[in-house]
């Protein structure tokens, strides 16, 4: 069984107080996928256009992604362009060439339709339910949104994030869904929403998750040196779900395991920090799946008291 | 044996989104003062003016805190003004009367001078260190500062932080005096400036303790409701030094007990979280021993994996 990750991938040119790449591998789809990838087998859907290296085909499939999904168009691969500030914690959008993006429609391959995880990265949220329908019955559906959905498409992502069984959002996206500016107050109305599990991010802060009956909050890890937090969030989502999906966690049982499921929030927050640490989608080019083993330690060492 | 606390006490003027109190008892020594008693003995050096209400010295001696050195003179008690954004996050400073506490000169009653703790909230770096060589010979020094301190006076605050034990001081303040925007790097650059231990408040996101060996981070405690944040950290700083006291620790010491440190900042993150559920001091009216002690383990069960 997999995970299928629906999502954007996409050429980026990103500058930052450590330096500047003008085109480099990108994408949410991209990031969750190749986080997601040290954990248990992934299957991705999204769209390239002609530009699409073989190298960076060849770079995925290495992670043993499978690539059945990711459909290749006449016309340019989505490009974005940003600018980070000084200290990393702001980003000005320079360019955003949609290109074959703007007309994605997913298409869920047969062999894709039985896999047991949904991650649904952050694309339009009519897009989003309708490959959750396609599927036969996963026992984990879940995914990502941002500001320009809750904004301009709020009914089309309740009717969406309904059936999920869990939301990843950001902070300041928690507060803008909800109304709420305190998070626990937020996390429960997204609750009511739909999903039974919240996941908070708060980049360089950590991430909290909520549930009805419990709450997990855990400080970010501390890097000596932030190259680009370009997928860091994603990279989250990708550790997040990819541990669930290595213990077969299921979020529609009543009882679920505590345990698994704070690790799995451990495990994001682990994978969203390598990703910092080269441009791009670069240290997972080299990464281990013991650097990451050692790392979920070296949190347990620094938080536990 | 006991804890100096020397600082501002004052009268306080406070506009949240939950409400406004024209005038309040207050002050940074108030605040550390009141949080630290719940551990161990507290003697406090500051000055009020004539209008210094009876009630407050009541209310503070009722903590079993020692008044000796709370010197008061004619003229008025120290005032400031503030207001507070929606989202709690920035604060405006609409007044700030110094009256009687423009010529504080710290005066140490003989009864303090063999302390073991001290703890200098921010006040003048030469004031500050006046009041340390005055001590026999404490087991434990440390203070706070304020971006004041570190723009005008770096001088003299580099020559009174030399011989601290610990530094405690806020994220935005740690980037001012280190010149480093990464909070691992600065912390490294605090520690070469003389403390053996630096404390980091990020206020709502938590704490971070760091010495040249180890370091410590913490998530902040997340509340319903945050009623008024003023004095938060200066009830952290409290909470610190106070389980410190209790436990009789030592940092000087070569091997120091990693695991007390740790606890002492928890505490220090549970003062501060009380601090916020109602207007300025009045949570320490009604505050336990065994709330704090409860809210310790809470800090266990939502942050451990």
């Amino acid at each position: 069984m997999s995970i299928v990750v629906v999502g954007s991938v996409a050429y980026d040119g990103v500058e930052t107080p450590y330096g500047k790449v003008d085109r480099m591998l990108g994408g949410a789809c991209t990031y969750i996928a190749l986080s997601a990838s040290y954990f248990h087998p992934v299957q991705i859907v999204g769209v390239v256009g002609e530009d699409f290296a073989q190298a960076d085909r060849d770079f995925l499939a290495s992670r043993e992604i499978d690539l059945t999904g990711l459909e290749q168009v006449p016309g340019k691969t989505f490009f974005w362009q940003g600018v980070y500030s000084q200290d990393m914690n702001d980003r000005t959008t320079l360019r955003t060439d949609l290109n074959v993006f703007a007309d994605f429609n997913p298409k869920l391959p047969e062999t894709y339709k039985s896999a047991d995880y949904l991650l649904l990265g952050n694309i339009q949220p009519a897009l989003q339910r309708q490959v959750q329908t396609e599927m036969h019955a996963p026992q984990l559906i879940g995914g990502d949104t941002m500001n320009y959905w809750i904004n301009d498409y709020r009914d089309e992502l309740l009717a969406t994030i309904k059936s999920w069984d869990f939301l990843l959002i950001n902070d300041s996206e928690a507060k803008l869904l909800s109304g709420e500016s305190n998070m626990r107050r937020a996390a429960r109305k997204i609750i009511e929403m739909g999903p039974s599990t919240v996941v908070i991010k708060r980049g360089e802060y950590g991430a909290m998750l909520f549930r009805e009956d419990q709450f997990f909050i855990v400080p970010g890890y501390l890097l000596d040196e932030v190259f680009d937090p370009t997928g860091a969030g994603d990279c989250f989502a990708g550790g997040f779900v990819g541990a669930l999906a290595a213990c077969g966690f299921d979020l529609k049982k009543s009882h679920i395991d505590r345990d698994e499921l704070r690790r799995a929030v451990i495990y994001g927050s682990v994978m969203g920090s390598f990703c910092c640490e080269k441009f791009g989608v670069d240290r997972f080019r080299t990464l281990t799946r013991a650097e990451i083993d050692a790392r979920y330690q070296e949190f347990k060492g620094f938080t536990e008291f």
